[in-house]
Formats: structure tokens, C-alpha cells, sequence
């Protein structure tokens, strides 16, 4: 497998002014050829520390991709450290300068002498044509391996890679795909789900495919991998789907889908309308299923009843359920989605009630308790769920549980607590 | 200057699907206390790749800070490296067993063999405590460099550097701090700000200060940074206070301040209560407004009218009203402001409507425009805002233009449009 390494220029990286997306961008697109990027690096501007990085990326890789560095200003040095580094000199390149020319004179803008040097190239390079700025992308081989240097400005570098260098990479490195897929799950924890998937796991190692746990707060995404590529593609395809079919609760999509997509997508296959009754997360859940385009079908809006008294003249819970039971109780919840359903009147609807925390909790519903209810046309669905002690990440993992539980509730794979 | 380096173990940053903001995160903390990040790499899982990344940067730094791979699952071997590393052995440590443990049994959650596991830590570091988690952090002395070891998990290695790590960097490498300020600005673009500023900018400057425009949609911070450390601080106070007075609208706070956090001391010092009518933010103020503790003192709630049907029903917009101008209209948003201060009995409330995007534009409306509204007991405030094509950063905008608009209304620093 061909191996790759990125090298990141600019101090801007490494005091956390910019993120890297860049090396993030160029990680996938080699993936999707499948060249495996084993190393990325992020150093300063200075020649001594590049040539360093340059060295240690030739002993690991075959391909080296370089981003930064190329502006016209000062402390753009890149170009000429790759002309010592690959000891060859600048030449002006007539089309690269005629290129630079016309983009200023396009922008009614001044050229001055610093831009005009961007058209100096090294002579030992391959340049690769910037379609989107006046710094232009360089390709320098050394026997088999490749350096390609491009502009940091990601539009530009992305230009510059798709356009120029990927099918010279292409050509060169003779690629074969990785091919992967990625399972979805909500609402269990990555040391349960490598429990529950112990023996497939070690089928799916046996068979020689790669499997990573990709977790973020309230989702596990499973990544499974064929080195060898779509060969091994209906291989990968049985596992996930064996994965999916053991987890239906949990996995809720695959590859980039989100919770509030998938959702939208039943509720429109439905023809169904959907509303919410919030308080603990304030509007959030709302938020969320309206980011959708297109929402509007099935969206028809929510209450954010963050007060008791809200709760009771908007959503008409019964101040009677809210000193009997509290605010954060299934019969709150339970008389939110049904009262919210009437007031917003939609098909169904979702409610929430909990202690966001970090005040606010007490010995019997501690802060992380969270009540969630849906009320569909014909039945009612509860349950109560324990987060923890941070009230962003209660918030975050409240909305990513309603969405999903709403799925389940729509799919009929969790039973409802009671019929209406 | 101290020089650093950080190093980042796992594969779905390689293959850019997780973008580092460790990296940058990391990169800007270090950078306030005055230590230089030199060099970032990220690597492979692979135990070979991980030792040859620490040897590279013990030659170049004197800290290193390595995040990632200590999960429970097989693919994270991060602290199997570092014990082989380091020369030493994993011993049970019974303070994080027990951690661990209650972590499990307060979220009602079976705790595994592989999560006990997660507590036996190598005998020769210093634990880091993992308040948000099960992965402890660990800190090695060599010689004079030490080199920390922390989970991948954003939000646990944020609260382990913070809370463990800081303090003890801090007391280690004697750092000096560099002296910043940072005034925070909404609504303003970059250049506009540069161009207001340029004579401060200027004397800023030839008075040896440095400055930095560091903007994210809607928002610019600028970052006053003395070099010389406190000494110089008196100046950098007195050039941030002057900028703000040149400012009054678009500089809504300083440092770690935001806009929910600033409306929230606002209201909470003038004894008012607030609510919102939402339309194309679904939710997204009041769940900003909510995401402060201690907000339910102000907010009592809001309606998310998406359809026009619950705009008429909840707010009380007349059909008329949105028949004539539309939805996306002054007048409706002033209905709308109106009616929910009446329906959610509360002092202010804010109204939003716009056209998102990416459908939905007309020439006369196109997308991006957004009307905000606010009603307080005696007056109401509108504006007409044009964001852009991107429905995501529409909605980021309008929370963020809405929340600085009531603020300045709370402040009497803009013109009413009528009283009432």
C-alpha cells in the first residue's frame, strides 16, 4: 500500500490561530484512492525545521504533500527551501506570470513586484497550475517518491490537488481504493458495543478487515475497513449490515447521515407532522430537526415551557402533576407531549424534562436526570435517563436521545408504554 | 522560550475523519502562558510509529503533550507504548478503579472488564485525573522534559489539561506569561474593524503591543498581547477600553465573555424576564440563552413558530399581516414580538424570521435576509439583516445579530423604531 505523509507550514497551525483542516481534507482524498497517510506534521517557518521534516517524511513515505508557505510576503520561505532542498534555482515562468497578471488586472488591483516574483519557479519542478490564486503548486520527484508543494489557502490547495496533482497521482502511484463504510449508533458506550460485537469483531479481524471505534459524546460511529480495497467491498457490506441488524436500537444510520435527517426522512416517508414541548433543552431538539433543509414539511414548530408556569399554560400540564411529581417526572413529560401535541397540532410530539445541572439536583433525581415522552396519534412513550454532571454535554446528549428515541418509536422497534 | 511539541496517536485523524482541534486547542493554551508549540505531528496506532514520534520530538522540545489512544478497546494502546517507553509496569491504581466505578454505577451503566482495565496505570508517572472520564491522564519526567499523555475525547482532555496538567506546567517550566486582552466583537467583518482602528492599531503598536484579528462567522475577537508580560499590562488595558468606547455596538464583551452570558447579567441586574418567538433559528436563541446556569431566573420560555399557521395560532400574528408582507417581513416579526410578550407573560422578547436557505430566496427576499424584532414594555426595536447563502451560518448569524441586538436595546445604545 502506498503511504503518504503531510506537512503543514505556518505558525498561524501552531499556536491555534487556524485549524488544520487542510491535512484532515488531504487525509481523505488519499484514502479514497488508497494511499494510507501514516504521519502529519505541522512545522515552523523556519528552513532548518522544514528541511528536517522534509527529511523525515522521505525515510517514512513515498508521497509527500507540503501545504503553506508560498504567499508572497517575507515569511513565505517554502519555495526556497525546495530549491535548495532539491538544489535547483527559480526561472520566471512566462505562463504562470501571464496567469498572475491577469488576475490582478480582472480585480482592478495593483500588481507589485512581490507578486510578480510568485511567477519564479524552480527549474527542477513540474509547476501544477493554480486556477484560484497566483501561487502556483510544484510537483518534484526523487526516484520513485514524490514531494507536491501547494498554497495553505485551503480553496486553492484544494483546486490545485483535485485538478492538477490527483491525477498525476493517479497516473503515478497506480492506486487501488480503500474501500469503507461507517455504522452509526446513538446511546450506548463503545466498551458495551465491543462487548456486544466481541465475536463479530474477531470474525471481521479474521477476515482481514480493520474496525475502529470513532466515539463522541452520546454516538459511537464503527468504521470497518478493506485494505484490499472493492474486492473485499462485499465483505465489508455484510458486516455492517450483520452489525446494524444486531444493534437496531442503537444504529441509526450509516456513513455521514445525522439523527435529525433520518428522522425527517420517516416522517416525511409518513406524510406525518411532528412538534416538541422542551424544557431542559431549551429549543435545542427544535433547532436541530429545522437545520434540515426542507424541513418545513414535516416541522411545524415546538414550546419551550422552561418555566412551571409555561409548562402549565402553554402545554397544559396540570399544576397538580407538577407538585405531585415534579417538573422532571414521566407524568410531566407524559402531559407535555400529549398537551403539546393538541396546542401545536401536529401528529406527534416529543417532550423533555431534566436537571441540566450543575444546581438544581437533589438525592432522587441527581443532575443528568432526564425524562423524555413522545406522544404519537395512538400511544405514549417514555423513559428516563441518567447523563452526568456537565449541563452542555446533558443538553447535546438529551437531544441526540429524543431524536433516536423517536426513530426507534416510528420504526415500532421499542414497545410504548401505553395506548391512547 | 519553552518550546513544546504535540503529538496526536490515531488513524481517523490520518484519514481526516476527526479534524484536530486538539492540536489547536492545545496550541493556543500553551501559547498564553508563553510556551512556543514548535512542531505537531499526528500518527498511526502503531507502537513503532508512536516511539519514533516521541524520540523525534524529545530531541527538539522540552514538553510534549500526546493525546489520543487510551480508550478501552483493542485498537488503543497508547499507554501499553508508553509503559514499555518509560521502562516500567501497569499497577492498579485504587483512587481511579474507584472513579471509574462510580462513573459506571451513577449512569446505571454495567461497567466491563476492559473499563476496570482502564485504571491500571504505569507505576513510574503521575496520574491525571479524568473528572469527565474513565482514561486518566499520566505525566512522565525525563530528566528535565516531561512528556503527558491524555485522552483523545476533546472535553476530557480540555478538563485534564486545565484542571491537572496547567497547574503543573506552570510550576515545572517557570513560564512566564505573556500578558493578553481580548475584546470580543459581533456584527462588524475584519477589514471594516482594521480600517475603524487603524490610527489605534497604529500607536498600539509603536507602543511595542502586539495585536491579532482572530474571526469566526459573526464574530472577530481581537487579541491585545504584551510581550513584556504584566509590566506592560496598564497599556494594554487602557488600549482595550479605548477600543471598546470606539465601539459601543459591535463590542459586546472581553475575554471568555458570551453574548448569552452578557444578555443574561443584563437582565438578571434589571429584574426582567425574557422569552422568544422563533421562526428560521428554530429554537437556537433560546436554547443559547438557556445553555447558562442559573437562566431560569429570566427565561421563562419561547414559542418556535416554523409554520405560519402556528405563528397566526401561538403568536397571534394576523393571517392578514403575513398575507400582505410575508413571513420574512417587519411586520410580522413585530406581531410576532408583540404577541409572544403577551402569550409567554413575559418583560422582553425577541422575534426572528428569515429566509435560511439554500431554497426559498425570491429576488425581492433573497436568501440570507433576516428580520429581528424585539418588544419591551414601552418600545420596539427592528432590523433587516443579509447573511448569505449558507443555511448552517444564516441561522449562527441570526442567533448571534438577535442576541446582541436585545443587548443593545437593554442598554439604550440604539434607536427604538416605535413606543407603544
Amino acid at each position: 500500500m502506498i503511504e503518504a505523509e503531510l506537512i503543514s507550514i505556518g505558525d498561524e497551525l501552531l499556536i491555534g490561530q487556524t485549524v488544520n483542516t487542510n491535512a484532515s481534507w488531504l487525509g481523505q482524498q488519499l484514502a479514497a484512492i488508497g494511499i494510507r497517510v501514516i504521519h502529519t506534521a505541522v512545522t515552523t517557518d523556519e528552513p532548518k525545521a522544514i528541511v528536517s521534516a522534509f527529511d523525515a517524511a522521505f525515510d517514512r513515505a513515498s508521497l509527500i504533500i507540503v501545504t503553506g508557505g508560498l504567499g508572497p510576503t517575507k515569511d513565505d520561505i517554502t519555495k526556497h527551501v525546495l530549491c535548495d532542498y532539491f538544489d535547483t534555482e527559480l526561472v520566471m515562468n512566462e505562463p504562470i506570470l501571464e496567469h498572475i497578471t491577469s488576475f490582478f488586472t480582472k480585480r482592478n488591483r495593483p500588481m507589485l513586484e512581490v507578486n510578480r516574483l510568485q511567477a519564479a519557479l524552480p527549474e527542477a519542478c513540474t509547476v501544477l497550475f493554480n486556477r484560484q490564486g497566483t501561487a502556483a503548486g510544484m510537483w518534484f520527484d526523487r526516484g520513485e517518491k514524490v514531494l507536491i508543494s501547494m498554497p495553505g489557502v485551503p480553496y486553492e490547495m484544494k483546486s490545485i490537488f483535485s485538478e492538477e496533482a490527483l491525477p498525476k497521482i493517479r497516473e503515478r502511484f497506480q492506486t487501488v481504493g480503500l474501500y469503507h463504510r461507517t455504522l452509526l449508533t446513538q446511546g450506548v458506550g463503545e466498551s458495551f458495543l465491543a462487548e456486544a460485537l466481541s465475536d463479530w469483531e474477531n470474525r471481521l479481524r479474521a477476515d482481514g478487515l480493520g474496525l475502529a471505534y470513532l466515539p463522541s459524546p452520546g454516538m459511537v460511529k464503527l468504521r470497518i475497513t478493506a485494505y484490499a480495497g472493492e474486492s473485499d467491498a462485499a465483505k465489508v457490506d455484510m458486516y455492517l449490515s450483520e452489525a446494524k441488524q444486531a444493534l437496531p436500537v442503537a444504529a441509526y444510520g450509516e456513513e455521514e447521515e445525522t439523527l435529525q435527517e433520518v428522522v425527517g426522512t420517516l416522517l416525511r416517508e409518513r406524510g406525518l407532522t411532528i412538534g416538541t414541548v422542551e424544557s431542559c433543552t431549551g429549543g435545542a431538539i427544535t433547532a436541530l430537526l429545522t437545520s434540515i433543509s426542507g424541513s418545513s414539511d414535516y416541522v411545524q414548530g415546538g414550546l419551550v415551557t422552561y418555566s412551571n408556569r409555561l409548562k402549565h399554560e402553554l402545554a397544559h400540564v396540570r399544576l397538580e402533576t407538577l407538585e405531585t411529581f415534579g417538573a422532571v417526572s414521566e407524568e410531566t413529560v407524559e402531559e407535555m407531549a400529549l398537551g403539546g401535541r393538541k396546542k401545536l397540532g401536529v401528529d406527534w410530539c416529543i417532550s423533555v424534562s431534566g436537571v441540566a445541572g450543575p444546581t438544581g439536583g437533589s438525592e432522587e433525581k441527581p443532575v443528568g436526570t432526564v425524562w423524555i415522552g413522545i406522544a404519537s396519534p395512538t400511544a405514549f412513550w417514555s423513559k428516563q435517563f441518567s447523563f452526568g454532571d456537565h449541563r452542555e454535554r446533558n443538553v447535546q446528549m438529551s437531544v441526540l436521545a429524543a431524536l433516536n428515541f423517536v426513530r426507534c418509536a416510528l420504526l415500532g422497534i421499542i414497545p410504548e408504554k401505553k395506548q391512547h
